[in-house]
């Protein structure tokens, strides 16, 4: 691939357009191979493109959408009623082969009805997934699937998420051979409901992963595996309560640190230390959940992503383009569905 | 009630017997009121009981037990082969009313396994749940329940764990008319499974608790819920996810405080912060998950649990008794089952 054309809608997400066009510049900046579609209303953007030199400029092309899918449409009304907003119009570029990818920070639900019915799932594929990485111990990182894509799944369903899960992990982090759990609340066989059992089943037949059984809600974290599957119902859980106590801790942090004096003091000298801390713990660097199992890249940014954080979901959708990653999954699933 | 009698197996637990036997000690010493009988090999606490004062001996029971379940065992071994087990006499003894509670440390699918075998669910029960307070913003705490008691639930479960989770908290932390939630991926109507929407409307129908809808997995740990429901496969999952992540922000800081001069400098004026905090977050004051809905009180100790931990779970117990938490909840049930 010689160049990587994504889409991205500038009307979602809760800091406004500003943070996204942001992001857009320094993308451009950082990929001298990248071009961008910017879907959203032309009073948005054109005082941004004034600002911007030629070679930047040259790189960027307009697609004036005038609707907006708002965050409390819901996904079936946004699909009937939004076809001509800038989150459709970012899809449909991806479905027509103008653009590589698409990027969207606005309403997770309706982008994912979209996404599904307009781009279709890969020939094998039932559901598509919502994965994201995530951090672990040692600075290293995991992936999370299905974060709530679909909510009723079954072992069908886990286990060709475990394949995605597999191939996403290879292609967007070089790990060689990705070592794949399925989450449960115990790592011993008798362990978990029938659907985990299930698909622990069809994994231990199949030579297709390097499948390592089951792991805990805290081995997410701190475990072996290099990506971790699971239902949408409950794959979404497990992400917000992490998120939940992550930020508890955090807080409880600094509310310790402004207490009285010599805690105030410290907290002066320590304020280096807390920022390192919550830059390595930051989800900026984990923003972008892509959506895959489909025919074409979409990555979901944060809706309330600063212009860092968009960065990086810009990043995930230009390493998934130049990796294929749609073409590789479905490449992997035609020869587990030829094992079979 | 005039004293409370708990019988505590003091086989279980990672960290040897001492640790209970201290646990034991120092309630005895909180509660002028409190009995235990101490249930495992004579070897173990005949040197412990020595040591005590005349007073707090003549407030301990021993009963000789000559099998342990071991960390191993499997439920259905353990139910069948270890009927002479510390914990099967510790779950005996409240089945014969000899004693009013029972704590372990011990196998938690065991401990589960032979007390629902034991005890037997109250009438209107389906399952027993597993309940634990967690921490909350502003130093509040919340339930989570189940937390893994079953992994197969239905929607009359799922409503039947509201009705328990409102009645304890009203019991054991003395709020007057307990916000209760069902755990979602979605605050919104139309968000998750079959199972969630149906134990919503269940609820809807209902006057027995206080409803407040649907919470997210972030929304645990700083929502208006005083009650989080979910079943036991998602609440296991959703638990461990969080002392996961929990366990990494506080070891990355750690890490950070130990990285160059400044930084171990600036860790030993922090250290009395850092452990502040940890105590704030820390699972030993929420140490003691109970197993309600049977005929009788049974309390789960951390495995890991040390002395400071495992008194805090003898506490539960203790109040639960106090409190006649099984005669409530029986009580409660039969009115829920009236109205409808």
């Amino acid at each position: 691939m010689s160049k990587v054309n994504i889409a991205l809608d500038i009307m979602g997400g809760d800091l406004g357009p500003h943070v996204l066009l942001d992001a857009a510049k320094k993308s451009l900046e950082h990929y001298s191979d990248l071009h961008i579609t910017l879907c959203g209303h032309s009073s948005v953007y054109q005082s941004f493109i004034n600002t911007l030199s030629g070679d930047l400029k040259a790189r960027i092309t307009l697609e004036e959408c005038d609707e907006v899918v708002s965050m409390s449409d819901k996904p079936t009304t946004a699909l009937r009623q939004k076809k001509q907003s800038s989150m459709r119009r970012a899809i449909d570029l991806v479905e027509q082969r103008k653009a590589d990818a698409c990027v969207s920070s606005g309403n997770t639900g309706a982008l994912m009805a979209m996404a599904y019915y307009v781009l279709k799932t890969l020939p094998g594929i039932s559901r598509p997934a919502l994965i994201s990485w995530l951090p672990k111990a040692q600075g290293k990182k995991v992936l999370l699937l299905d974060l709530g894509a679909s909510v009723n799944c079954d072992a069908e369903g886990l286990f060709q998420y475990a394949v995605m899960g597999s191939v996403f992990a290879k292609l967007c982090a070089g790990v060689e051979s990705p070592k794949v759990a399925l989450l449960n609340v115990g790592e011993e066989d008798i362990k978990g409901n029938t659907l985990v059992k299930h698909a622990d089943q069809l994994l231990r037949d199949s030579q297709s992963v390097d499948y390592i059984g089951y792991v805990e809600g805290d081995q997410i974290f701190a475990g072996k595996a290099d990506v971790v599957v699971t239902d949408g119902f409950t794959g979404n859980i497990a992400l917000k309560s992490s998120e939940g106590i992550a930020k508890l801790v955090i807080d409880e942090l600094k509310r310790l640190t402004t207490e009285n004096f010599t805690a105030r003091l410290l907290s002066k000298l320590a304020l280096p230390f807390l920022k390192k801390l919550y830059q390595r713990m930051n989800p900026d660097q984990y923003n972008g959940a892509s959506l895959i199992g489909l025919r074409g890249i979409v990555v979901k940014s944060h809706g309330n992503a600063n212009s860092e954080a968009s960065f990086y979901a810009i990043k995930q959708a230009y390493e998934e383009a130049k990796n294929a990653v749609p073409d590789k999954i479905k490449t992997k699933i035609e020869s587990v569905l030829m094992e079979h």
